[in-house]
């Protein structure tokens, strides 16, 4: 059997079952794909769903793949909105001369970031592009489902005095990608953040914490972020820049970038805002207590002068807009 | 405004919430959508899940658009397992320099053909490429949910002597994509069959009949159905070649691709299998009633000494194998 994939296994015919028994089915089959109907019947409740298209360049980069990043990427959105991720549907367009081999290894990926959210995949489709139509390799497209834990979540909800919390340092995953792309070896371990959440949020939920909203700062990372909540809520976000961390690596390639890290991508940290001081204390806590949280810290709170902006406070004392990123800053980050 | 797509537009910043604002949200807004979370909480039941990526080439040709048959295609998949499509959700992948005019109609043709189902998105995400990376425009990947309707549908469950019957001609899809990208100017009106099969099941669903198991015959046409049933079931499946409707426009194109027809995808055309004779004639009259089976046929039976094949009873009285379609056929073509 051929060892790359070609323009024959996205026919819909004998390539196209064999494509799906050989890589497909023996990391990703349950009894849903297995009935190999048109859909899945699944016995859903009361669900968060969210869709994402993953188009990251290259495939591999160090702290993960496009497999691993797909998944957690679908299943935080949902754990955002305080759910559960439970059910996934996946999207594969490969581009004719894929190696087996490459989309093997990203499919087990997929399947055992899938296994760390206790999340089944119901439904999935594939299709291959003659080459070079699909960004040298393959594009994956998610949809998650999540189970809602805790409802009432939404940045309108934002009111004076609430803490903002970021789960981590800012733009790890932007910086990461920055690099493998370019094949810069940059100090220190420069490595993507992306993880699953939802074993972190699952945490504050128990800890019945006042947790006002959430995001993951991913494409625009905190910067777009801030920008989202202060406009939802029509409140001013101000941050203290010297709280918020920039691991040292990541600040290397914003200089060489030119970028601001704030505006970089996250895939493996979040922004929580909580009501009241003792709340982000014990926020902290928690997240401190996980390995995703390690390096968090309250960066910030709603309050200000400027409804709809977010406020940057310099280490210098000053203070300036942090605006919502513009241009083109980094394609095909994630 | 630029009134091309750039890589901005895939940044997360300004200029994606721009494309947003000026494309997406006028011709596809609703409550879900505009709170501008990371996932929607759909009040969801028991549903029917199906996810496909669509890539056809080129974006437009006569009969649809990538935007209708994105939303017919994933729709359709649900309707198959007797299940109303009530939400979707979509993950636009875009290449630079695609021209909004042109995006903005297939939007349109988008949020048309949701409409003709009933239906809401209710998660969507835009990603964009540098050019050439998405096959000279964009793929849309889809997943629609469907609240189950008519429950034990399933092609395990064929028997010997249920009836095939087709709500239309094969090949319509396949024929006239094929026609559009070789801009061959074929004899008759050469149109995709392209639309959304929802409303002739729910009347299938509505007279009670005794379905086994529905399928839309898209990618490897009648021929990939007819041999995933007959290895669901271990059955035989014996179709009658003269009772099978080919429009002669289709067959013309076929004759220059060197393809069958029945290997040939269908977009908007069903394959039902039932039970008795009675209720198929009864399912022949429901689907002539309705706009999209004014060509359906009585066009096979299960039975036959080859379990897990499919026959095929030509004209001149001899049998062959209805082979899985192997090889290249169209590239691109849903």
């Amino acid at each position: 059997m051929s060892e790359i994939v070609t323009l024959a296994h996205g026919a819909g015919g004998l390539e196209t079952k064999a494509l799906i028994d050989r890589v497909f089915a023996p990391a990703l089959g349950n009894g849903y794909l297995n009935e190999r109907e048109d859909a899945a019947i699944a016995p859903v409740g009361k669900y968060a769903v969210s869709t994402d298209g993953f188009i990251v360049s290259p495939l591999f980069f160090n702290g993960g793949d496009i497999g691993k990043l797909a998944v957690a990427g679908s299943c935080n959105d949902v754990a955002m909105r305080g759910a559960k991720p439970k059910f996934l549907t996946a999207s594969f367009i490969m581009e004719e001369g894929l190696r087996f081999e490459t989309l093997a290894a990203i499919v087990d990926s997929f399947a055992k970031e899938l296994a760390k959210n206790e999340a089944a995949l119901i439904a999935a489709d594939t299709k291959v592009t003659p080459k070079h139509q699909a960004g040298g390799g393959l594009y994956i497209a998610t949809t998650a489902f999540g189970e809602v834990r805790l409802e009432g979540l939404g940045a309108k909800n934002l009111q004076e005095g609430d803490l903002i919390i970021a789960s981590g340092g800012c733009g790890d995953h932007g910086a990461a990608i920055f690099a493998a792309r370019e094949g810069i070896e940059l100090e220190g371990d420069l490595k993507s953040d992306c993880a699953s959440l939802w074993g972190l949020v699952s945490k504050l939920i128990e800890a019945k914490l006042p947790i006002v909203c959430m995001r993951d700062a991913t494409r625009g990372g905190l910067a777009a972020v801030a920008n989202e909540w202060a406009i939802a809520a029509n409140a001013t976000l101000t941050f203290d820049e010297s709280a918020i961390v920039v691991k040292n690596e990541v600040k290397g390639a914003c200089e060489l970038l030119g970028f601001e890290p704030y505006a970089l991508a996250n895939e493996g940290m979040m922004i929580v805002a909580v009501r009241g001081e003792a709340a982000a204390r014990k926020t902290l806590n928690v997240m401190r207590d996980d390995e995703l949280g390690q390096n968090a810290a309250i960066i910030g709170a709603a309050g200000g002068d400027y409804p709809g902006r977010a406020i940057l406070r310099t280490a210098h004392k000053t203070s300036r807009f942090l605006e919502t990123p513009s241009g083109e800053l980094l394609p095909r980050i994630c």
